[in-house]
């Protein structure tokens, strides 16, 4: 249940509305006018939430729980105890994610203002409704939008453009960037610095002038302490709605397509580029010069040398279609069972 | 030799009480009142320093060494000078941090005062002996126990609580949460922003509100620049005395354990557990939803898919136990030897 | 072509000039009078853009731009558009980084002056020429040399010691280094905290003092959130002109020689040592106490558990002579197409 320290719930709501506006079907029996007062999981639920189902691993606690009600797939009805309301979909997560937002609505401010301990250089420009948290520094010619908020100790550099709605964690650093709107940059994610961009020939390593940006689409998130370099001279470009994980390294002049899954520590070379909505499990690393095509997916600690096709999973080091890899570590496995060790 | 602009000694202190405070044994002969100044490597030491001796690699400093003092098995007594004191230890490494912690104390304030360049809410409360460092915001509601250091632009977010003989490093970024005592967060951690939730289903991702804190117990330290996402309901709980190396990231829902120890660039993927000292070297991955039991150990690289036994020393991708591994890996390397090359 | 919100060219050049001071050649026929403006990438470029052609990948970019000038190698020369003019060189890539710097100089400084909004302690000592940023944290007693940026919420502990020429990113940490000339630290690098040190022993795990520092040495660069731990008695070194890239984790008394390229996600554990120009890839992993020769190449994904000589190529895990761990890639490739998979 959610620390009252932390959170208030914009609840109750009925579950009937609550159902509508999620777009569920009530079960037969079921009380639509039952007060809910927050969102749970299932195993700290209490008869005034409501709460989900929807990995087979937490079947026990699905068949234990108290909560007043449970989204869950019409399939899965005879496991849940008897005392629970039920709310059917196809899409039990997005239906509970829906409610969890009626309930938690997101929000950028907390309340409107600039803290006198923030430092806004007289040039830069804010939108309405703005909240600026001690510390923050906005620098000469940045401009950001409506409904905005800069959280503590975060650097907007000189020129950058932030749109509207955007949450701006604490700590993070931003230099020759172009924000979208609805942006949320978790505490501590670097955008804009220098890439990696040195000649080799002379004596020592010769660095590069980096004269591109990075812009970045409407709707993206980025975790914490995440880096993007900006461009060499094309930008680094992160499409409409991709969501970045903690800890990723994108390096100058990667492009991402649209709603683009990467999962923490995943790292992407200089110029790769991947098609909409792919998908990078956690410790990925893509070579430099690649195409990743369109709703590919790579395997968790993929080392990728060579371009994926469109709709293709891959997986392994180097990352090849993921039923050859299984195969191969499979006959490796076969191998290892019959043979001796290596120094034993 | 420790530099007299970062640091300065406790001592003298003599041989005889630092051997009995240390539990280590003087060697026949050794002089009791011997007066030694500080700690320092073997390399590095003069007549005035104790050093120890604990890895068979550093053999010929051992032998070559100016130390004054040297804690060592009793075992490895032959390869010391015959100048040097020696303490004996059936666990020197031990023995030698005990010294150096009553050479150089670890204490996290160094004079007590909040610098007139933080910024601290009216409502945050501090206990006493705190020292505040120029930069540093914390925010409303936050409470923060007695001689505790925050140190330069760190932000504590709203409400957050922190206990007693906390160590906050520069920059460093904490909302949701509780702290415990003697927590050591170095600079550049992030903890309690918004896990990686978010719900395929309709267009685009939908961002699913995240309900829960990050519980941070007692002694435990985290390295610099990694990330500790909060709960999505239930808590990300860090049992006690766990010891977290840099760049770590850690996902919603995870549970540590006491006391393991997690090296750095490991990441661990939501709603997995660890049990107590589990031990896991750099840059291993697991994946979501999974137990590590107690005291098991996963090998550096190691990417995790399936539960891992109590006590149990896995490795490789995907991990096994780490026989198995060797044995894959060497069934491979004969095969290599006898095969030709994949593209040359 | 740079956006002008956020870069400005020196130029307009004289194409002849511009060779000569890049070492190039004009081939027959190029107009040494023709005025340059700025560089580009070849599909961005222009009439009054110089570009560059390195990379096999982008042939088709260069038979299609719309550059002034291309520098590229002399054996190119047939695949570029004629209405180019084409400088020759060995190193196109050199030649177009150094021309590049002569139409974007590359300085830390671009206003010297403090601003009111930075913290400086008054034992700090500043150089000639600095410009520090708002919410820059500079601690007692540390000495920064001239003409260097100290980039906003940056904090300087005590008595760290930066030299000249030196730019330090928005949100970075130093404590307990001496920092060299010309030194590029991008936002959020951490260095100098305490290494991941403590003895196992008693009951739980005993944090050691670390008692070294960190020595970066002149014209180092390090990337956006890396970490370096300072030494545990001896140092941690990083010897001039090493090139670190972003999320990079240097533990404590690593020993990095001259010229080493450290791509991103590379971790390299405690007291390892790196000879001059060795090269690792992205999301290498090192154990402790080893040595890596001079100018030895680690293959991306590496984990190296031995010592790796000098001019070796290495890859794999464990890693091994490059070609050796083809040939096992291959062969377990091959084994794989043959047998059934595990699992299906």
């Amino acid at each position: 249940m959610a620390d009252p320290r932390f959170y208030r719930s914009r609840g109750p709501f009925a579950l009937g509305e609550l159902a509508q506006s999620i777009g569920a079907t009530l079960a037969p029996g079921a009380d639509a006018d039952l007060k809910l007062a927050d969102v749970a999981a299932l195993d700290e639920a209490g008869p005034e939430h409501l709460s989900f189902f929807d990995n087979r691993k937490y079947l026990q606690s699905l068949r234990q729980t108290r909560a007043g009600a449970v989204v869950l797939a019409e399939s899965a009805r005879g496991q849940a105890p008897s005392g629970a309301a039920l709310l059917f979909s196809a899409q039990p997560y997005y239906a509970f994610a829906l409610a969890a937002r009626a309930f938690h609505p997101i929000v950028a401010v907390s309340r409107a203002g600039i803290s006198p301990a923030s430092h806004l250089d007289p040039s830069a420009r804010l939108g309405e409704g703005c909240q600026v948290d001690a510390g923050a520094v906005i620098a000469a010619g940045a401009s950001i939008g409506s409904r905005c908020r800069i959280r503590a100790n975060a650097a907007i550099g000189e020129k950058v453009v932030i749109g509207d709605d955007c949450d701006i964690g604490a700590g993070a650093s931003l230099s020759h960037c172009l924000i979208g709107d609805r942006v949320i940059l978790h505490p501590g994610v670097c955008i804009g610095q220098d890439g990696f961009g040195f000649a080799r020939g002379g004596e020592g390593h010769l660095k590069v002038p980096q004269l591109g940006r990075v812009i970045v689409e409407n709707d993206v998130e980025i975790g914490a302490n995440s880096s993007i370099d900006r461009g060499s001279g094309p930008d680094t470009i992160i499409g409409p709605g991709c969501k970045i994980d903690n800890l990723v390294q994108i390096a100058h002049n990667v492009r991402l397509g649209a709603g683009c899954v990467i999962v923490a520590q995943v790292g992407i070379s200089g110029s790769t580029q991947l098609g909409d909505y792919a998908v990078l499990a956690g410790q990925v690393g893509i070579a430099g010069h690649l195409k990743i095509g369109k709703e590919a997916v790579l395997a968790a600690k993929s080392g990728v040398h060579s371009d994926v096709p469109a709709g293709a999973t891959y997986g392994g080091i180097p990352a090849r279609p993921i039923r050859q890899w299984r195969r191969m570590v499979a006959a490796m496995a076969r191998l290892g069972r019959n043979g001796r060790g290596e120094g034993g």
